[in-house]
């Protein structure tokens, strides 16, 4: 049930702000103003209080915004408030570096299984997730995982997003650097980690 | 110099449409209607022919854009036109897969040097780019290099900005999940690999 019609615009900036907020919230602050969270994200403080009024969430002048309510509120709308579990396909270095991130859980993803196609590599340790191989991955239902983490070479990309599916995933993250096919229940968010560096140049100063 | 006020919220979405472009191309396409290009992006369609048209790019009806004349045209506003020349610190897992992936490339970037704090990984070759220790760093404007990325541990971020900042970058492309203060000067863009995830939950289906 969504209680607010929230625009896409708005729940694409709500995990940064939910990370600001986790993060005061650690430094030990108990609220913070429009102004001061806008300053440690680098956005704009209008930006901020209009996307909190389309959920309701009007700070106290001279105060601010209670941070732990307004998580919990960030996080509700954006369904983190219960745990999902994540599957990650392709144990490479990319895989490896999902596996140690420590964002993962903060956003309430526990990441509960590891899968590779390489013999070499299954059955090893990795962050206390043992590789399995990807041929297990049709029993995720069964562990409650409805979450894939893409992070193959390009080329077996589709195999990987196809197999997630016939699995019973909801939802795909895919990091490989290919347009992957879907049916229209599965959502694909997809990640270039090279993608925010083409954005730099045009805000440096020229030589 | 530029030759046209393109709004922020655009230049954010250009390196998508440039790496979609890119890609069409490479399947041999010579032109694309922004209704091809969205679906192919999964954006609106009137979102890019908006945003194209702040450049002054309309394309021809019943054809579309010309591929490559666009991603020109892109790359140009983008100032991604000349080569430019980074350097990694950090070559953990993230770190290994940025001198791996191939995106960096695409958008004319050379991760031309990595660094790292560890005695036993400097000397030795990941992917044709041989590790160097963090001293050297003060040498980066000598090897015209501009720009910086960080994939360190948190706890190390700031220590390797500022190193970046004194030897002289232009902008930083920032992995680790903690907010890096530096001059007003260099460019800052951070990324965080499970942001992503966030926004993915809200768009799942309901079990």
């Amino acid at each position: 049930m969504r209680y607010y019609r929230v625009p896409n615009e708005t729940i694409r900036r709500l995990p940064a702000y939910l990370r600001g907020l986790l993060s005061l919230s650690e430094q030990g602050l108990e609220s913070v103003s429009s102004q001061n969270l806008a300053d440690y994200l680098g956005v704009n403080p209008w930006q901020i209080r209009k996307d909190f009024s389309y959920f309701g969430a009007y700070g106290t002048r001279g105060v601010g915004y209670d941070i732990k309510k307004l998580s919990r509120q960030i996080g509700k709308i954006l369904k983190l408030d219960v745990v999902h579990k994540a599957a990650l396909v392709g144990v490479g270095n990319l895989g490896r570096a999902v596996l140690a991130y420590p964002g993962f859980k903060i956003y309430g993803f526990d990441v509960a299984a590891a899968f590779d196609i390489d013999p070499k590599k299954v059955g090893r340790k990795v962050r206390n997730t043992t590789i399995e191989h990807v041929s297990s991955l049709r029993l995720l239902k069964k562990r409650k995982i409805d979450i894939g983490i893409i992070a193959v070479p390009a080329e077996a990309a589709q195999q990987a997003a196809d197999a997630l599916v016939k699995a019973g995933v909801k939802g795909i993250l895919n990091f490989s650097p290919r347009h992957i096919a879907v049916p229209k229940k599965v959502k694909v968010i997809s990640i270039d980690i090279a993608i925010d560096l083409a954005r730099l140049p045009y805000y440096m100063p020229a030589s």
